[in-house]
């Protein structure tokens, strides 16, 4: 069956709503892009109090299919402007699926204070949550697993969520706990904070688990699925992933020359490899105390996450992410481990999305605030943002303010968004997806990074801008299903080149829902979640022109290839024509 | 014959061109539109190598008509993303005027350094004008007409336009050669500071002064203008304007409830009496040593302008404009008019626009970096902008920029434009001009407050939402052609209420030009120059969504009337439905 919980901030009252026929086959993204799209005015101010914020499992979360442990949360973007879903890869979905909560509707604002919303199988209460304010996201998971006991979901913002910040994430626990897994792009953890609901603890003892309407089918899907994760290189176990990391990249990517260091000025860093998956590795067996193939929720078959440990075996932080160490590394010039581990434990305990941060500091680098390659410096700046200064208010609204604060125009963005680790001069259809994609900047939209340059799901020449719109689209359409399935974008590598994969994706979802989608209607029910996001920013005022890259990246060449962007707007246009 | 400069700042070049047939009937607002129209990508970066500034005096620049002293300067701004006009009363559009130079047109960036342009009439010259860097106006003044003599004129930026901040003008002098007359709006100032050019001295010895088509018709326009200006209450000598200043104004908007109060919470101020024009008189009076009914530029018979004497007689600043004392007084709560002095003063001296400085410190204000009423306070914060600290930074972007900086929603702003001293909720044509010029909040872009609050021009209820479509749209037409004849918009008031004042205005631009436009061609030709500046903010991407006022005005009653901002959405996309 499942329920909607829609929770009034201002009255705070939790009020348990049924499924709407038309929302019942949705989940994840789906589902908050449309519940976005039905409920919020879509020229509203993002802290203002016709907002919301819709946290919702993946179809997936809570059965055991592989790798589903994803929630999306969406709302209209205080970075962007426009829709934002961000799913996280955590428990709490799989708690949220147990409970059978299809979504949870966040509105309206509290006159005064902060509260924790506490959820389990017989309802919802409010606590008062002042107390959670100011601190780190390690204490405040520590104060609260204390309380509630260990086996509850916590979802919360950090500070930069307190001081609605355009780069506040949403932050939620991995299996043992740690705030380290994050909804992190587009400061929907200041929209959380304008609303004042700091922290969410969710308690599915008893809860009666997910309604499956084809248990046959599931089990012949999760087989499928779990046959092919366990059979490709990427994400076998063992395989580059499991091994490495996501940060296994960080190599392939340099020597594609697609690597963005200094603030996007080369597409090479020398210390890349003093900073890859390889070298990660190599930390943790020396170091010992760390973990490489550690897993962000129950039930992950790929296992790239990792726990990254003091130079003593202690526990540092956790997860040195392929983004996270780029954004934080190359992209400041930052060539040593533990300043970018400091600096990713910094994102994580003050409640900031890796990325963003990583490109802020790479525009304030630019400017001159602090020299490229000044780890020291850079952990002062994200003080800066702890501490709220001014130059942390600047910081804290992201890359795009604070290029704008300095009158600075070599700012990587589209749509405000600060760009990923792939560069759009020398990986051009990443460069398609990062402009096109209404969530802005963002690699996960598209991830055409498969065939340009891993040679998964065909072979592309990521320097030729022939073929890429429709690279990018097909890739943008495929990737809205996943995300709303539950299922870890990560899968996308086994099922593009294994079709038993991509039947086994249909069949799980299938399964749950009481669909009959076939593998061809995938894109096709993708394509209808970025279609309504597509409409969503039309209606909030944007055109054509939020779908082009920075200017400079139209006349500054790129080392070493020395290319621009070189996909002429006509070409970006016809993206969503059929939309129009 | 007329000419156009164009200085490149790349190269460091100045060509004189011809003017183009298209442009000769054209002059002020109505060429640098034309001109940004022609030459500036509209998506372009307006901080970055594609944008250009414009520079034109008006029609009448330089010939004898009354109160014809206005030059325009235009470009893309980089506070409204949009087409950006803003023109001062100043002798520099006059000495333009008599070295027949139509336009300048600065593009490209110097790759270092800044420059000063120095133009005569035998050419221009560039000269290093780094030493002028990170100095207050008044004494980069003093130095220049030190060096080339008292009877020059003087365009220049202050630090604001050093530090590329969004709320920086561009100064000219007045005609005893204060740096206080200022192309405020838009930072544009911003502009030139991004392109390197610092300064430009204009020398018109020996200029051949402005061609005249017909000398018969324009002594018979000057004179019907003469007698209207003299002839109105408002504009006569004696009158409103020349003996209280423009600062009249606050008392009569204070008892109509529409003098915005504490960033705009209320209609109101306590303290207005003391901080009007009357007090600003008598203060004038009993200290000696200031100017009331002093003139922006030579030949003009309003003479609105004052110089405001400190206690002792001595010169304190010039000029307290009603938008200054309201935006820095009433708006911040500040009701001590030597705080309000010493804040205009800051202003003039760091080169930022009045009006959006006062804006953005009413914003602090109710964010509460310093309490409303804290003039002292305020100063301090004027300080952060010269110094080029983090919150100086914030501050010198304008009043978006600092609301968005502390996730603030609270923010009187159309198009991130700050919006002048009019309650849109308590005078609602005036509102609609705000929300739908292509300048971003701006009143002198359709001034219907005259038949709304001062019955010149008709008499309208300024609560009721009715008609005030039309109303505005008939201004901003007939105000675009008076920014581009070279008169100041004060003119209006004689040419709305007399005829023959009507007749003057078409019949010395007639002379001039050549052309033969009736007083019913004076809303026509305006129009196209708005149909130009609408096309161009559409081709950078505005759409209706950025013609709407602040989300607050719609739900948050404005006392004493405790009225909303009631004109519907779809009520004002009808004020451009010719133009889709």
């Amino acid at each position: 069956m499942g329920k909607i919980l829609r929770v009034d901030m201002s009255e705070r009252t939790v009020k348990v709503e049924d499924v709407p026929e038309k929302y019942k086959t949705l989940g994840g993204r789906a589902l908050t892009s449309q519940i976005v799209y039905d409920e919020v005015p879509p020229a509203c101010e993002p802290l203002g109090p016709y907002n919301k914020i819709v946290i919702a499992p993946g179809v997936l979360a809570g059965t055991n299919a592989p790798s589903s442990g994803r929630v999306s949360v969406g709302g209209k973007s205080p970075l962007t402007g426009g829709i934002k879903e961000a799913n996280a890869g955590t428990p709490v979905s799989q708690k949220l699926g147990r409970l059978q909560i299809k979504a949870i509707i966040v509105e309206g604002q509290a006159k005064d204070g902060s509260y924790l919303l506490k959820l389990n199988k017989d309802g919802a209460e409010f606590l008062p949550a002042d107390d959670l304010k100011g601190k780190v996201t390690r204490e405040i998971n520590k104060e609260l697993f204390g309380k509630y006991g260990e086996k509850v979901g916590i979802m919360t913002t950090g500070v930069a969520g307190d001081y609605k910040m355009s780069m506040a994430g949403i932050c939620f626990n991995d299996p043992e706990g740690r705030a380290s897994r994050y909804s992190g792009r587009g400061g929907l953890g200041a929209v959380l904070g304008s609303k004042g609901l700091k922290a969410m603890v969710v308690d599915d003892t008893g809860a009666p688990g997910v309604e499956m309407k084809d248990k046959d089918l599931f089990k012949q899907g999760q087989k499928k699925m779990v046959e092919a994760l366990r059979s490709h290189d990427v994400t076998k176990p063992g395989g580059a992933l499991n091994s490495f990391g996501t940060a296994v990249l960080v190599n392939i990517l340099n020597e594609a020359g697609g690597y963005p260091t200094n603030n996007f000025r080369t597409g090479q860093f020398d210390d890349a490899s003093k900073t890859g998956g390889e070298a990660l590795a190599e930390a943790v067996e020396k170091r010992g105390g760390g973990t490489m193939g550690h897993g962000c929720s129950p039930g992950c078959i790929i296992r790239c996450s990792n726990v990254y440990p003091n130079e003593d075996g202690s526990e540092f932080t956790s997860c040195m992410e392929y983004e996270s160490v780029w954004s934080l590394g190359a992209n400041c010039g930052i060539g040593n481990l533990d300043h970018i581990a400091k600096l990713v434990d910094q994102c994580n305990e003050y409640g900031v999305d890796t990325i963003e941060a990583g490109v802020t500091l790479g525009v304030a680098m630019d400017i001159g605030i602090v020299p490229f390659g000044d780890g020291s410096g850079a952990i002062k700046l994200m003080d800066e943002i702890f501490n709220n200064t001014p130059l942390g208010r600047i910081l804290g609204n992201g890359a795009w303010f604070t290029g704008k604060a300095y009158g600075h125009t070599r700012i990587p963005v589209v749509k405000r968004q600060g760009m990923p680790a792939y560069e759009p001069r020398a990986v051009k259809g990443i460069g398609v997806t990062y402009i096109t994609t209404p969530q802005g900047a963002d690699h996960t939209a598209g991830y055409t990074i498969a065939p340009e340059i891993l040679s998964v799901g065909g072979k592309v020449d990521p320097l030729s801008p022939e073929g890429k719109i429709d690279l990018s689209r097909a890739f943008q359409a495929t990737t809205a299903f996943i995300d709303s399935s539950g299922y870890c974008l990560f899968i996308a590598f086994a099922v593009l080149d294994f079709p038993s994969g991509m039947e086994g994706l249909a069949e799980t979802v299938n399964a749950v829902l009481g669909t009959n989608w076939t593998v061809d209607d995938i894109p096709k029910q993708g394509m209808e979640t970025l279609r309504l996001e597509w409409e969503f920013n039309k209606k909030a005022g944007f055109t054509k022109e939020d779908d082009r890259p920075p200017e400079f990246m139209r006349y500054e060449k790129l080392p070493p290839h020395n290319q621009v962007f070189d996909i002429a707007d006509a070409d970006l246009d016809r993206m969503w024509e059929e939309f129009c």
